[in-house]
């Protein structure tokens, strides 16, 4: 891989920035906010903040890399893509718990619903994330859709993921910037005066913005992307295969594989031979 | 150009998209709020939205996008490159006049500068974004930087370039979070009550994010990319230009161009010559 020592500090510094993101929610809603349970009270919302950083930032921004982990180019792509689903489904699941948590404080406190930007394009980004985990469920893992339909789709899947993931950040940005507003006043020191919680927020909010910057950055480097499989059946009419493509190979685990204990400098030169056959629009990302 | 209908069609929306994020900025300042004036008050204040939407993304979000405009192909690189850097030199120009209104609005009415996510998050995009504006003008308008610098640091530069263009709307979202959580309170009906203003600026916020990734998906196309000029000298081992680093051609405007009466069909064989030719790596977007 092209610059693997790169590719490890920027992976180690995203995990690094992911776990932070999550010890400062816990912090927050522990140290400066009410706790966590489940009550219709303010506890009970503040199970939003936690989930959505959790699940719907950490986990999706790791679900995004999977592929790009050079250690599972040895897994078959089926395997890898099923952890790609399924981290999704987790992270989809936390943010629709989140969501509960906050319509049931709200509805709790006769505070309405569905009001804010905040709501608005949060909403939508849950919506759009649901509708992608099922296209692509259907798409690229049940094994019905065409080759064609696979390719043509796959460019749309890739944006779709990052634009979901981007604004989903935007959307923590305007969440953080609300509660600050409404639980920093009279009697607490207010927002605009800086207290402790004030900065230990903002804080967190540039902390998810760079793991989200790592996260785009390595998901969008065209010599970062997964191999294609090299037993692949299917071959375009230059000798290569287009980006989703690929039959599924007989492997289902790392362990199985002839190729377990092969060294990353030879999957490079396969990997390079493989590109320079392979259609150059199909293989740039985004 | 491959999907040339699609383009114009994507090209025309999100011109149409700017335009109208332009007006409703101007709606809600004139209709909602105080207007615009330069007094140290709340229509001083309202610079800066318009400001914002009308340099920091409209124009950012053309200036993105100006090397994609296939007739624009026929002109020389280095008057697109000066067309790009003009652009965002305005864009810049209208964000720090735009933050000087809101410093003067906060020092008249002793509000605190800088305590909240969106300002430092908002502040650290435009001390990028003339970073940037620097660095693009030193390695890529001016004729010093060698070759290989230049190929190096493109990659980089979109990414960038991108980063924080979608940095931007996801700053100007919080902007409008907190605006509306501020104004809209007794004695004027609450955000939270869903006012026509809270209903107009949400819109405006919808409107902006949809723009947004009209951009990023015409940036982002790698058979939308503007062709390397065809009289490069620069060549690759195997015949190719690496992005960012054909000599400029002699070429200053698009009239004194025998190619200036090509058709587009022509233009797209050629582009698919030159595609084929280009290291798969460089010709990739992001």
């Amino acid at each position: 891989m092209e610059g693997y020592g790169l590719f490890l500090v920027l992976l180690v510094s995203a995990l690094l920035l992911g776990f932070l993101s999550v010890l400062f929610a816990l912090v927050w809603v522990f140290h400066y906010r009410e706790g966590l349970s489940w009550d219709g009270g303010s506890a009970e919302f503040n199970w939003h903040p936690v989930l959505i950083i959790t699940g719907f930032i950490f986990i999706q921004g790791i679900a995004i890399i999977v592929y790009r982990l050079p250690w599972t180019w040895k897994c078959s792509k089926l395997l890898i893509k099923f952890i790609h689903a399924g981290l999704n489904t987790i992270a989809m699941i936390l943010a629709i718990v989140s969501l509960v948590a906050v319509f049931d404080f709200h509805n709790a406190k006769n505070i309405p619903n569905m009001y804010s930007l905040h709501s608005w394009i949060g909403l939508t980004a849950v919506i759009f994330y649901t509708l992608q985990l099922v296209l692509g469920f259907a798409v690229f893992l049940l094994p019905f859709a065409p080759v064609s339909l696979r390719a043509s789709l796959m460019p749309i899947h890739i944006y779709s993921g990052l634009l979901i993931f981007a604004t989903v950040i935007a959307t923590a940005l305007m969440g953080f910037t609300e509660k600050l507003i409404f639980a920093l006043k009279t009697p607490a020191p207010a927002y605009n005066t800086s207290p402790p919680e004030a900065i230990f927020v903002n804080t967190l909010g540039l902390l998810i913005v760079i793991f989200g910057a790592l996260i785009l950055w390595m998901a969008t480097r065209p010599h970062w992307k997964r191999p294609p499989e090299e037993n692949s059946k299917i071959q375009q009419p230059n000798g290569g295969t287009p980006e989703g493509t690929e039959e599924e190979s007989t492997m289902t685990d790392c362990s199985n594989t002839d190729k377990s204990d092969v060294e990353f400098n030879s999957e490079a030169a396969a990997r390079k031979r493989n590109l320079k056959l392979d259609e150059v629009g199909q293989r740039s990302t985004m």
